[in-house]
């Protein structure tokens, strides 16, 4: 198939040749680039051509950390936040109930009710008169408590629970679980949510795959092998690689291997998987393991106490002598790596296990990198570049860190963290990612955060000299997320025999007013030259 | 082994960290860079330490075109040229005889009688009065005679040649050859030139990498299989393969796979082998054809009648249809295609013939490529841009062709021949190389006539304007040639993770007046870390 993409404002981000007005692709791979009329002469009398109506093109976007799976789950919570009864809750949950098959949990997320007429928490009997067939689990808004009913908790194993169980959840007067669970009690859920069938898993990927395709988006680096809190990697891998064999598969993943334990990646490695093993659009990326938590939770490792909390600075979740033995099976057998490090304790333990395993066995090209790079000061960033280590960085997350970051590690280390401004000038690899279902995954937003260094809701710009410009935040999602895959000779620019994957916008992000690049729409999406989403 | 090159100036060619003092690697890899200070402080206690007592580094030189066996058998020959009598050639023989075996040829080159005290040119049996029984060749200076003693003759099978023969030769009173061989009919002679047994062979192919490091090469784009006017592919690689897999291999080779027939390639593919297959050092390159001749033989194919000589535009060797051929298989087999193209007829039809095999079967990152580039207009250039066509130039060349392009083409044509700076301004990608044994495999002298297009010997320069920066001309040795090999994710720069190869010169090339960079001296040369060369 040939196809002519003409009459728009196509940015090919190659430095030689900027800007032209049309492009032509065949089965996927760019074949000319130039003005309208002289791509429209060369091309084939058989091939589609499409009007690009003075649009803007961009090589597609990529979001180099998100998850899948759990968007979708994200996108089935029944959303009960405006909810102001229960009633109007039961309702909502009956809807939804008439719709599915009595098999399939409904989850409602958000509920209030301190903001109902009648404001008494909900317990299991009064779930079960909703509907007592379908699971049903409600979680409140400030994510402390979920309500089962008799179903769910059949389900979830924990009916049988008396007052002498050390989890942390209510009964009746009769000496049975009320459905009500507590704080961390609730991962006795969490791990016990049905975990769906092949077939449904892949609808669901083409589900997710095929939303962010309307968002520019033509790759994105997933994780998913943990998303039903337990290691469900080989169904995962199933799922995507019948529906890349398929050709089923909108856009392309690179798959973030989460695997926590050495046993999980020993298993992967004694399967013969590898970064890089690929299918279709579907390709194995770096294994990947968390070190730490949250800013807001303080869980994230600091090296000094949380400033605004001075009994904690956080913990690593690894200790330095496993993240040694983790990391040099995984680097010894050709993977990349790449670890969530939200804090500077956390960065540098993993810093300091790279610079190990590099000495220890030099790899040519390892690529390895970290995941968020939230708190780091001037030091531990110019280790990035020593090491040449990539940097997986979240725009978004300054909309609310930009309102904690200096209350929880004091204003000089504020000033130095998040300060994507240096890693550009340093020259290290920086690529941008949404984290969603954390943040949408929208990468206009990103990209005005990244730039505008400003909650674009009023806020003063946060340490605004730290921002980036336009292009180069263009880049964190396209060149420098291609180079992130080990695929920067075929994509993340257009140049002639690259991927023809695109995305056409309804105004030029480079002219625009900075603070308004979020509200820029995408008008198309193109993967390997095929049409994956227009805006109607 | 770690080794540390402290106390250098170093140039990186990498954008965000141009320049530092010191480089640690291990086993071949780069570990760091930065100041001689902070890397002899990383290093382990037991890495070696090399002062560069201030010696100026850059990445590794690649040579994109030369021909190793070629090179070596040219150092083989006696050299004739300064000989002013017979007496002193037969003793030059006699010498060469006393150290060989008696089944090795004894080559001289170079000879003119006419400069002799007794100007005759001598036959066969005055050569089986210096020596029987080596089989002797030696060729005029104009390379239109060779003259063959009795033990040669036989061996190539011309002794029972009578002057029925269509072979333009001379012969005695008797009828017998008298030895004395003419244009073309030499080719009878080379085609039957001894190939060396496979040990012999690869002692040829180190002595001739060895040669090439001591010029701060660390890779070679070489072109072999035909170096014995006959197909040898299968005995050169075996005995790459065989030194590559033995660790002796002091520099890398990019193999460029000449197969002139259709069968050739087949089998080529049929054994499995494709662009990109990797012993070591050792890795299969582009399939490779010769596609016209030479500017001063008014062999290579112009569009247009040569100026000097109307009757005649010289002549493409492989018909459109053919070249079709021969591309579309290799093409469809994933294999990159090199093609040498001198004149204009030549390069078009092999950008006609890209242009179809692209479009018939597109494939991602082909990197297809013409070798020469001589003479172009600036549409067949831009078209270079268009087809993302790799552009091999032998910047060394205009040493002799700037005197004879104008009046072969005309000057319209010859200011736009040879147009480096354009094709930098088009971003098209290209590489520099010698042609060795054409011309010596001297990057320095390259880099040089790229930059001043000067013979450098006090000639007014030619088209100055078409010249190249220093550093562009740099790349066209370093970056451009390992993005010819599909590797500049690994070399061309140095960069954490990327190879230790490296050129140390006496003096800042980028500092020094361009006409005295051929003057500069290479100190010492690095491959995988590797000390390869090292000046006394």
């Amino acid at each position: 198939m040939e196809r002519v993409f003409y009459n728009g404002h196509i940015r090919t981000l190659e430095k030689a040749y900027p800007e032209c007005e049309a492009l032509a692709e065949k089965d996927g791979v760019i074949l000319y680039l130039g003005t309208s009329e002289e791509v429209l002469r060369r091309a084939s009398p058989d091939a589609e051509r499409i009007d690009l109506r003075g649009g803007h093109v961009l090589p597609g976007f990529a979001d180099t950390h998100m998850h899948l799976i759990d968007y979708y789950r994200m996108t089935q919570r029944i959303d009960l936040s405006a909810v102001t009864s229960f009633d109007e809750m039961a309702e909502k949950l009956r809807r939804r109930a008439a719709e599915t098959r009595c098999d399939e949990w409904l989850f409602g997320a958000n509920f209030n009710q301190d903001h109902w007429d009648v404001q008494v928490l909900p317990t299991r009997r009064e779930l079960d008169a909703v509907c007592a067939d379908h699971p049903i689990c409600i979680q409140r808004s400030c994510w402390h408590i979920s309500v089962l009913n008799t179903r769910a908790m059949e389900l979830v194993r924990l009916l049988n629970e008396r007052e002498d169980t050390p989890l942390y959840m209510e009964f009746y007067p009769d000496g049975t679980p009320n459905g009500v669970i507590k704080e961390n009690s609730q991962n006795k859920i969490y791990e016990n949510f049905p975990v769906p069938e092949l077939d449904e898993l892949k609808r669901w990927l083409k589900t997710a795959m095929y939303a962010v395709a309307e968002k520019g988006i033509t790759e994105v680096h997933s994780e998913d092998f943990q998303a039903f809190s337990r290691d469900t990697r080989e169904l995962v891998m199933q799922a995507y690689i019948e529906l890349a064999e398929a050709g089923e598969m909108p856009v392309r993943v690179y798959q973030q291997c989460l695997m926590p334990t050495k046993e999980q990646l020993e298993r992967f490695l004694a399967q013969g998987h590898r970064t890089g093993e690929t299918h279709g659009h579907y390709k194995l990326g770096p294994f990947k393991v968390v070190n730490d938590g949250s800013l807001g939770a303080h869980t994230a490792a600091l090296r000094h106490p949380y400033a605004c909390d001075p009994g904690t600075s956080g913990l690593p979740l690894y200790k330095p002598e496993t993240l040694h033995e983790l990391f040099s099976l995984a680097h010894k057998n050709g993977c990349q790596i790449a670890v969530h490090c939200i804090g500077d304790a956390s960065a540098e333990m993993v810093l300091d296990a790279y610079e190990t395993v590099m000495r220890e066995t030099p790899r040519a090209d390892p690529r390895h990198g970290i995941l968020h790079c939230q708190i780091m000061d001037a030091d531990l960033q110019e280790r990035f570049r020593q090491l040449n280590v990539i940097a997986y960085v979240q725009p978004v997350f300054l909309r609310y860190d930009m309102f904690i970051v200096d209350e929880c590690v004091g204003s000089e280390l504020a000033r130095q963290s998040y300060n994507w401004r240096r890693f550009c000038d340093l020259g290290v690899h920086m690529c941008g990612g949404s984290d969603c279902p954390v943040e949408k995954f929208d990468v206009l937003p990103n990209i005005c955060h990244a730039v505008t260094r400003s909650d674009n809701n009023g806020a003063a710009p946060w340490y605004p000299e730290n921002g980036v410009t336009v292009d180069e935040a263009v880049r964190m999602f396209t060149t420098e997320a291609a180079y992130a895959a080990f695929e920067e000779q075929v994509r993340g620019t257009l140049a002639v025999g690259k991927y023809a994957d695109l995305v056409v916008l309804d105004r030029d992000i480079y002219a625009v007013a900075p603070e308004t690049i979020k509200d820029v729409q995408v008008e198309m999406t193109v993967v390997d030259g095929e049409i994956v989403y227009r805006r109607q």
